[in-house]
C-alpha cells in the first residue's frame, strides 16, 4: 500500500494525495437518498491531479497495476456513480480549475472540476447566458456532461450534451485525446467521437476539458404558478403549452400535499395556494414584448384547461421567492425520503402515469410526492420512509413505479443517470443486445476494466 | 454470382433485389462535384429491404459470406459516403416510407427512407415544425441523421443531432437494437448508445427508423438581406447579432461576385444590390411583436457595422423570391465547379478566414466563391474549373484551404462529412489515438468490416 501510494504521490505530488482517514471520508459519498446509498469502501486512497498529463500518468499507472480508478467531481449524484466500490483510487477534479469565457464566440472553456456556480458567475460577469440548470450549483461541469445532466430549464434549450462543443478526454488506458473545438458544427472531430463520451457517466472516459456553447443573456423573466383542482387538467395542458407561442423555459409540476410538507418545514409557500396541482412555469424571453404578447394567450390556453387564476411572479424578489420555494422541495423531503426516482415518460403520457401513481400509492398506503420537469414528462417519484415495512415492501413498490413508467413508453431515469443504484432495473430499458453492445465497447475502451468498474453497465 | 443473387431474393423478395445493369446506374453516384467524385464499381447488385426484420437477414447474410454492403439513402451526399466501391452490395432503403406525427408529444416516428420533403409535408399538416433544413429535400431522414446534417437554419435550434429522440439500429452483424423512444430524455437507452449512431456516417450500424423532436410552428417569418461595402464588416458582426435581442434562425454570407455569377446563368437577383458582400439574415419567431421589436434593435447593430440601408422581405413571395435566388447558389455554380468544400471555423474567426481565402486565391489566380452558413462558422468554399491546372494544382489549393481552416481552430468538415473525398484530410482534425481509437470501435461492432468499407476511417 505505501509503494502505490508513494508511486501517485510521484505522479502529482506529494500534496495531492489523501490518505488521512477524516478526510477521506468526504469523498465517499454522493448524495444517493438512503435506501439506495451504495456502501463504499474504506481501502481507498484519493488523488488529485491538477492537470490532464497528470492524469494521463495517473490513469497509466493505474492501468499498468490493475487499480480501480473511480472518478470523483462535485459528488451530487443521486445513483452512486462516484461512490468507490472496490479497493483503489478516487481520482478527483477538483483542481481543474480554468475558466475561459470567450463573448466574440459565444462559448466557454472550463476544466471538469470548476462548478456550474463558478461557471454561471463568469458567464454572468460577460454579460451571457448559460441556459441549462441542473440543480445543485456545487456539481462540476465534467459530471454534468458525463451525465448529460438536465434540470428544469430543458423545455427550450435541452440538457447539457447541445452545449458541447468539444472535449478532452483522458482514456481509461491513460492516452488523452481531444475532440472539438469552438465549433458551432464540426462533422469530423467532435462529430464522429465527442458524444460517445457525453451521458455513459464516466465508463469510457475521465472528461477533464469542455467547451460550452454560450447564449446571449435574456433580458425578461418572469414566472407564474397556475393552481389546479384537478391534476389531470394541469397535465392534459402541457401539451398546449408547448404549442403555445410562449414556450417557458421549464414547466414544472407540483401535488398540493408536497407543497403542504414544505409549509410544515417552516417555509411561507404562498403564492401555491388553493389547487390540488400547480404548475410553475419558467419564462425567459430576449425582450418584454415577446413576453407579454405571448403571455396573455397562455393565460387563456390555462384557463380553458381548468385553471384558476394564475399568479404572475414579475419583479427579481418574487422570483427568487418562488424559485426558493420550489428548490425547497427536495430539502424537505430529504429526511423522510427513502428512494429518489426521476422516471421520463412521453410529455402525453403524464397524465396515466400520475394517475397509475395514484393507484399504486392506493395500494401501497403511502403518498409518493411526484413532483418536476412535466415540460419533458421528467417526473421525480419520492418512496417516503414508511414504519415497518420490510425491504422487500419498498424494492417492489420501486419496482412497480419502474415497470408503470416503462410500460407508457418511458425510462427509468430522465436525469440521474444509472450509476450503481439502477443496474439491476436496466432489463426494463435496455434490450440484451444493447447490454451487450455496451459492455464490448467497454472492453474496447477499458480492457482491464479500471475505470469506474461496477457503474453502469458492469 | 447468381446464387447470391438468389440468396438476397429469398430474403427480400424478387422485385426488390436489382440487377440490371442500366437500373443500376442511378445507385452508383452521389452528388459529388467533379473534382472529388468518387470512382464506383460495376460489380454490384441492389437490394431493397422493407423492414428492419429483412434488413435484418440480409445483414446476417452478408456478413456470413463476407459480402461488403453500401448503404443509400437519397443519393444527396457529397462526399461519396453512399457510393460502393467494393464488389458487392447496395442496400436502398428506399422503402422505409412509414411516417406518423403524434402531436400531442411533438413528435415524429419515421422510416429511414423517409425524405425531407415527406416530412415537412406530413409535420406542417399537423400544423407542427421541424426547424432543420438540411439542403436538397430528396434527402432522406436515414441519412441526414446518419450524418448529422446542417444547412442553413442552425443557429437558433442546432443539427439533426438535437432533434433525434429515438433510433433503430440494423448492426452490421444483423443484429436490431431499439435506442431511446419519444422522449425529451433518457438518460439510459437513448443517453447511452443513441448519439454513438449520429454523425457517424453509417460506419457503425444502419438506422432503420428515427423518432424526431417537433416544435411548434412559428408564425411570424422575414428575411433580410444586408449589403455591406467591406466583407470584414459583415464579418465582424456576425458575433453581435448573435448577442442581438432577436436571433435569426440562420445567417448566410454571400459575395458580389457570387451573386454576379447567378445573375448570369439569367436569375434575377435583386434585391442583392449594391455591396461586396451580403448577409442574409432569417427569422422565425412566433409572433410579430417579438420579430418586430428585435429587428429595429438589429438594423441599428447592422448599420453601427458598416451596413447600406437592409432589404427586409415580409411577404411570403418576396421571402420564396430571395430564398430561391439563395438556392441557385450552387446550381449556377455547379457546371464550372471542381470541389466542393465545407470548413467551419469558430464564429469569431470567419474574418480572419475569408482574408487568409483572398489570399490563396490571389496566389492560385482563381475565386473561391466562400459563401454560406456564417452564423455558424461554416463557410462553403469553391474549387472551379481553371484552364491548364493540373490535378496538383487543384489539390494543393484544397489542401492550403483546409489546413488554413485548422489553422484557425476550425474543421475540415462543418457539415458534408468524411465519406471518401475526405479520409485523406482526416490527419488535421483528428489525432492519431482519436483515429485508432475509431478505428478499435469500428472492429468491435463489425469485425469484418463488411458495412461501408473504405469509409470514414477505414
Amino acid at each position: 500500500v505505501n509503494k502505490k501510494i508513494d508511486n501517485f504521490k510521484n505522479l502529482v505530488g506529494e500534496n495531492w494525495v489523501i490518505t488521512d482517514s477524516d478526510t477521506l471520508k468526504s469523498y465517499l459519498e454522493d448524495e444517493t437518498p438512503q435506501g439506495s446509498k451504495v456502501k463504499p469502501v474504506s481501502d481507498i486512497i484519493v488523488v488529485k491531479p491538477g492537470e490532464s498529463e497528470e492524469l494521463s500518468k495517473v490513469m497509466r499507472e493505474a492501468n499498468r497495476r490493475n487499480i480501480p480508478v473511480f472518478v470523483r467531481g462535485g459528488g451530487t449524484g443521486l445513483v452512486g456513480g462516484c461512490v468507490p466500490t472496490k479497493k483503489g483510487i478516487v481520482v478527483s477534479m477538483d483542481r481543474f480549475k480554468d475558466i475561459k469565457v470567450n463573448d466574440e464566440s459565444l462559448t466557454a472553456t472550463v476544466g471538469a472540476g470548476v462548478t456550474l456556480e463558478e461557471l454561471k458567475a463568469s458567464v454572468n460577469k460577460a454579460k451571457l447566458s448559460f441556459p441549462p440548470h441542473p440543480g445543485d450549483e456545487t456539481a462540476q461541469i465534467g459530471g454534468l456532461v458525463s451525465c448529460d445532466a438536465g434540470g428544469a430549464s430543458v423545455v427550450k434549450t435541452g440538457t447539457m450534451r447541445n452545449f458541447v462543443m468539444g472535449l478532452e478526454i483522458v482514456l481509461p488506458t491513460g492516452e488523452t485525446i481531444r475532440t472539438g473545438g469552438r465549433l458551432v458544427r464540426d462533422n469530423v472531430n467532435a462529430g464522429k467521437l465527442m458524444n460517445f463520451f457525453i451521458g455513459t457517466e464516466g465508463i469510457f472516459g475521465i472528461i477533464t476539458e469542455i467547451t460550452l456553447k454560450l447564449q446571449k443573456s435574456q433580458k425578461a423573466r418572469g414566472i407564474m404558478i397556475a393552481p389546479f383542482d384537478k391534476k389531470h387538467n394541469s397535465l392534459e395542458v402541457v401539451p398546449k403549452i408547448l404549442k403555445s407561442e410562449l414556450t417557458p423555459e421549464g414547466i414544472e409540476y407540483a401535488e398540493r400535499k408536497t407543497i403542504e410538507l414544505v409549509s410544515e418545514v417552516g417555509r411561507e409557500i404562498s403564492p401555491f395556494e388553493g389547487g390540488e396541482a400547480f404548475l410553475l412555469l419558467m419564462f425567459s424571453e430576449p425582450n418584454e414584448e415577446a413576453l407579454y404578447s405571448g403571455l396573455e394567450k397562455l393565460r387563456k390556453t390555462l384557463k380553458k384547461f381548468g385553471a384558476k387564476e394564475p399568479y404572475f411572479a414579475e419583479t427579481e424578489s418574487e422570483r427568487e421567492k418562488i424559485m426558493g420555494i420550489r428548490s425547497e422541495f427536495y430539502p424537505s423531503l430529504k429526511p423522510e425520503m427513502y428512494k429518489d426516482l426521476d422516471i421520463c415518460v412521453p410529455v402525453d403520457k403524464t397524465r396515466d402515469f400520475i394517475s397509475k401513481l395514484d393507484e399504486i400509492s392506493k395500494e401501497y398506503e403511502t403518498y409518493l410526492h411526484p413532483y418536476g420537469h412535466v415540460g419533458d414528462g421528467n417526473l421525480h417519484v419520492h418512496i417516503m420512509q414508511s414504519e415497518n415495512w420490510s425491504e422487500e415492501k419498498y424494492s417492489s413498490l420501486e419496482e412497480d413505479i419502474y415497470r408503470t413508467g416503462t410500460e407508457l413508453g418511458g425510462t427509468i431515469s430522465g436525469e440521474h443517470g444509472v450509476g450503481e443504484v439502477k443496474k439491476k432495473f436496466l432489463y426494463l430499458n435496455l434490450d440484451k443486445k444493447s447490454r451487450i453492445l455496451l459492455k464490448s465497447l467497454k472492453k474496447t475502451l477499458d480492457p482491464k476494466n479500471i475505470l469506474n468498474p461496477g457503474k453502469v453497465i458492469d
